[in-house]
């Protein structure tokens, strides 16, 4: 599936203009600020086409580089994922994702109801010859070179046994390679502990087949990990079930929202801190911008036949714009065929693996 | 079992010396630190005494307060809790606890390997009669006007079912009635949404038991909670199997740990933001305070006969003195005989509500 530009020579990304919390405004000011960093890319809109035409021609910006696709309905946050999947057909999310599905788009973004567009996704996209369950793939601020690490699944499915957590090292070792550029990345299995004999049963199994496969799929397994390493330097990739990925993500946001307002709160306590905070703002904002969750804005969701990327529900403008972002460097290096490769060529030596893995118990 | 002071009028600890990372120096400082405080409290500390007592002897606030029980072992770190059960028994901690067995003292504070000093506390303490599995809590900075929640279980255990929820559920609250003198606490239930229909199956029972059981057991169920929620205002104590809870709390303790760092690092760069930080000073320690893990070092196992602390394996004599004081208050609460009391009456209704629970499903 070759995606077909509608506007010649670009970058065509499928965006939902609807469902997210603040509107379709924050969405479209959200593309014009790509639209502005990035002459490259285009982008086809989906939703009331009255609305957003509108909001779309107060940007100069935009000019040109926007296609609408008319839809009335949206998504609410509220709608259950298997309703969306039966009565959905007339909403910004499904167009969205089918311009994915017919190539006139090389990814979508959305930043609706997370359960109903995975839900959508896996209907309209399908999962990857080879993958049993696709996974949500997101970056968190770490210790590492690169600034951040990857972590899936963070919550497309509240399950995962060791052969999906296996899959999880494959299609995470290969987003890495191309979403962070790290040749060989180093995959951790996240437990409660890192000796061996530690956690559960699926724990264990998983731990067996991503070793004996490390070497074949081109990355190194460095083992168990526990939940202090997701922000840390030993691990790139951080595997785990997305019930545990989920709990942890928003375990480590909250925890960061309540110190950074505790620490504004220091800063207003006396004259002295006030000024020592006008001080030190430049070094604030750059602690802060290293740290935003806004610019590391959006869970890929990997295992699907094409790329569709989750962008915060709350996101603004810098969200948006960030998750564009990945879409665009994702498309660019040719991801997701990439990924359909890697999954269908080792799908084989996978099965070999999940044997001997299972003889040699 | 109550507990016959060694020191008359006293609150007495029984201490483990050894196995933490720091070895009993720092036990010593952080028992000499809560002499200093706190008039009430006495120890039984456990070790090698020619060693100790040297350590002891150079702290002239100890003078009368100590008493030493000689054990010539040491649980390390790598042990396996198997091996320490059936071998273990010249250890300093096997000797801490079976002081608390014997009646000699109100609680045992270790530093030493978690899952030794759980397997151990199971086998000479016992369960308490109705309890299935005990757990392991621990108080986490949050937004809520006591500064902290309580979250259980952080890791005895991996698993969970909806029965264990339910007992965590009715522990939680009565330790946070009266660790934190909280007449009617919170309890929220750890899922990857709020929505009813969201998460495993465990947990949607165990939504059912706890909505049953809330009446009666004289707290609020607010139902399901987000990691989110951890830090946050909506529940006093958050309910959670230990595998999950045991992530969660890496993962924030390692998110904030690294933007600590980057704090730091920001307030190195310029001379300007070096300036800022010494006039910031004040105000960036009483942060540090309201959030310093080691002002809440320990996690009080529940379920027992007996109150057991697990202080932090790297605790610093602060962290020591933190873990003591909150062994001393639990002792003076008598929350030992209240939460047996309160299992032991609840264990029938339990039994009930389960059943109609199941029926109704």
């Amino acid at each position: 599936m070759t995606a077909q530009p509608t506007q010649t020579g670009k970058i065509i990304i499928s965006v939902d203009a609807m469902g997210g919390d603040s509107g379709p405004g924050v969405v479209v000011a959200g593309i014009a600020k790509s639209a502005k960093k990035n002459p490259e890319v285009g982008f086809l809109l989906h939703g009331p086409k009255d609305v957003l035409s509108k909001l779309v021609s107060k940007r100069r910006v935009l000019d040109g580089r926007v296609v609408f696709r008319d839809c009335p309905d949206v998504v609410t946050m509220q709608d259950k994922p298997s309703q969306v999947v039966r009565s959905g057909k007339n909403t910004s999310m499904w167009s969205a994702l089918e311009s994915v599905r017919q190539g006139e788009a090389h990814g979508a973004v959305s930043c609706g109801n997370t359960g109903a567009l995975m839900a959508l996704s896996m209907m309209r996209l399908r999962k990857l010859p080879g993958v049993n369950r696709p996974a949500i793939a997101i970056l968190w601020p770490s210790r590492n070179p690169q600034g951040f690490n990857v972590m899936l699944d963070v919550g497309a499915d509240v399950r995962a046994d060791a052969k999906d957590l296996l899959q999880f090292a494959l299609m995470g070792a290969s987003y890495a390679r191309n979403g962070m550029e790290l040749t060989r990345p180093r995959i951790g299995l996240l437990n409660v502990g890192t000796e061996e004999h530690k956690g559960r049963a699926e724990l264990k199994e998983a731990h067996a087949l991503i070793t004996d496969f490390a070497d074949q799929a081109n990355f190194d397994f460095v083992g168990f990990v526990e939940g202090s390493d997701i922000p840390g330097d030993k691990a790139d990739v951080i595997v785990t079930d997305g019930f545990t990925g989920n709990v942890a993500i928003k375990t480590g946001e909250g925890t960061a929202s309540l110190i950074g307002d505790l620490l504004r709160e220091a800063f207003k306590y006396s004259p002295l801190s006030r000024l020592a905070s006008v001080l030190a703002i430049t070094s604030l904002q750059r602690l802060k911008k290293r740290i935003d969750p806004r610019r590391v804005n959006g869970g890929v969701f990997l295992g699907l036949n094409g790329t569709v990327i989750k962008s915060h529900g709350g996101a603004d403008a810098t969200g948006v714009s960030a998750a564009i972002k990945l879409a665009f460097t994702l498309a660019k290096s040719g991801f997701a065929e990439k990924l359909a490769a890697r999954v269908a060529s080792t799908a084989e030596l996978e099965q070999d693996a999940a044997q001997s893995a299972l003889q040699t118990k």
